[in-house]
């Protein structure tokens, strides 16, 4: 009887040392060669594209003009032309989407893009499948907010954060949301609206796309704070940016705002100092509901950061819990323009892994 | 060779087999008598007490006043002197604590409770072992907010939630994260402080104890809401107010308040409604950012929900997307005062299972 016993498990402590070796061997080839991935991220201006390694680096890149007038059969053609040009094209495993908008994740239909009136229900997936035509790659879409937050999970935090809230502060503002190391969007796939909670509830508020007012978005968007920035020139005139934006007020965008700072300018200076302080505001929300481990934050507007992260960071620290705000790095992107890149082809790895 | 490997695969297929009939067995043995679970529930003025099965059940319960001049030993002491008493004291599996203030949750140390000045770094989860003195009890603590989520999970969700938010409105504003079925709490523990969201920045905005003006928190904290009712009373006096308050308002509470709108006060009513616009923001906010698909109301205030819920809910369907308010049910808790105990014998019993 215990001999036979013996000779069970003896059995099945082989069966579980041949199941290591197994496991040990097929890591070891995934080692020597990495799995690479597609990004693709699709914005109102350009569509940028790259090959990306399962570690999240970034191994060839590429962009093309968004032609707003174009199809999205059109669009969808000449972005699997330009990956078709990249050396590792062939040995692309699966491909991740980023892009604005509503997106029903599960079919991969993008419902409604504000910056691209031509997408209407688009079955993007299916038409990225097709254009591609190759059976053996499978494609994932989401929200750029989202795949920002994939991107700044491997890209800012190197894959070891456990909380992270990625911020895109660009036209509008975004967030995406990591918990417990997943990417979090709740029940209706819309988590992470943050650039809509009300700041201000006073009549005069500046409206919101949202068509609600006093949204933090209507502050802290390009196209809103740019507002507010040629109403306070108007009082507070500045020979720097007059010069900046050749005397043309319409020029005046977030680059000439930070150019001006550059240049020592007052008015600009004080401009994102008001950007900080709202900032400040949405980072402190983000901290009292959430205390992530890490805050990223991203977006043409993040370039910045020198201008307006001392007054934002002073005003969280003010109107939010002191262990949590204590617990949470705040930090501004390393991967810059790339990040909507690489966070699409890390969520295509990850959706892989699920 | 064949009839070795043969030999070896009905072995494994044996143990297998054994495994699954030992499951079966004992998941049928839990099914004939489910375990039982103390549930304790510390509150400014009074502890409850409770048995409550696995199901989320409450058998039996009792409460005892606190008492907030006596040292946390003392409370400790009555606490178990009364959960003796129980019939089925001897049963209890496991016990669970939810309390007001910060609590480090890993070591059940109790570290600052505004309500009860005498418990600062109380080891309740020690005192409460060397009290019960039984070995096989464990003890787990949180805070209220948190427990009150798990209890509207099993209770008001009936476990079927994949994304549950609790809102406890009493004298101040807490709330509880059920995210992805698993409690969250965030990387610094207190996680979901949505009542220290900011609504109005103005400088007459009402302060909160946080240190911070204006926070939602501000207006719907009971101890908050009540100053504002009795500076709207001086310009719009009521009769039955100052009837049910017998003249003296400092008596006017909640349940004043309450009582007025039962019997058709104009001013209470107003009242109310002021109430729900600001609440209405709260859940605008909760959903935008979260996108749960149930928010449970508790605590004392949400008992006057039949006087706010229409302009609660009509704030929050202008102020949030319409796809995540169409997603989100919003519900006041079934368990009223009982919510805490359950929540908190619930939180024992989720912590065994993880």
């Amino acid at each position: 009887m215990i001999k036979k016993l013996f000779k069970k498990l003896s059995s099945f402590v082989l069966s579980l040392f041949l199941c290591c070796m197994i496991a040990l061997v097929s890591n070891a080839n995934k080692e020597v060669s990495k799995e690479l991935y597609l990004g693709i991220d699709i914005g109102g201006q350009s569509v940028k594209l790259g090959v990306v390694d399962s570690d999240g680096k970034l191994l060839e890149e590429s962009k093309i003009p968004t032609d707003i007038n174009a199809t999205p059969e059109q669009v969808v053609e000449s972005i699997v032309n330009a990956a078709s040009k990249f050396n590792a094209y062939s040995k692309i495993k699966h491909v991740g989407v980023g892009m604005p908008g509503d997106i029903d994740l599960d079919n991969g239909i993008v419902r409604f893009v504000p910056q691209l009136s031509k997408w209407k229900n688009v079955p993007l997936k299916k038409l990225l499948e097709k254009e591609m035509d190759r059976s053996s790659n499978k494609i994932y879409i989401n929200n750029d907010a989202n795949t920002a937050a994939i991107g700044a999970f491997w890209v800012d935090a190197e894959g070891k954060a456990t909380n992270l809230v990625s911020i895109t502060l660009g036209t509008g503002v975004g967030a995406g949301l990591i918990l417990n190391k997943k990417l979090y969007v709740g029940s209706s796939g819309s988590a992470g609206e943050l650039g809509h909670i009300m700041i201000d509830p006073d009549r005069n508020a500046p409206k919101c796309n949202c068509g609600s007012k006093g949204c933090l978005e209507a502050f802290l968007g390009e196209q809103y704070f740019l507002v507010y920035a040629k109403n306070y020139l108007t009082v507070h005139p500045s020979a720097i940016i007059n010069e900046l934006s050749e005397g043309d007020t319409s020029r005046i965008n977030g680059k000439i705002l930070f150019d001006a700072a550059k240049k020592g300018d007052k008015t600009a200076k004080e401009l994102w100092n008001y950007y900080g302080e709202k900032l400040g505001i949405l980072l402190a929300d983000t901290i009292n509901v959430l205390t992530p481990d890490v805050i990223v934050l991203c977006g043409g507007m993040s370039q910045s950061s020198k201008y307006f992260m001392s007054s934002a960071l002073s005003e969280a620290k003010k109107r939010s819990y002191s262990s949590a705000f204590a617990t949470c790095k705040i930090k501004t992107t390393v991967a810059t323009s790339k990040l909507g890149v690489i966070g699409a082809a890390m969520f295509a790895k990850q959706n892989e892994l699920e």
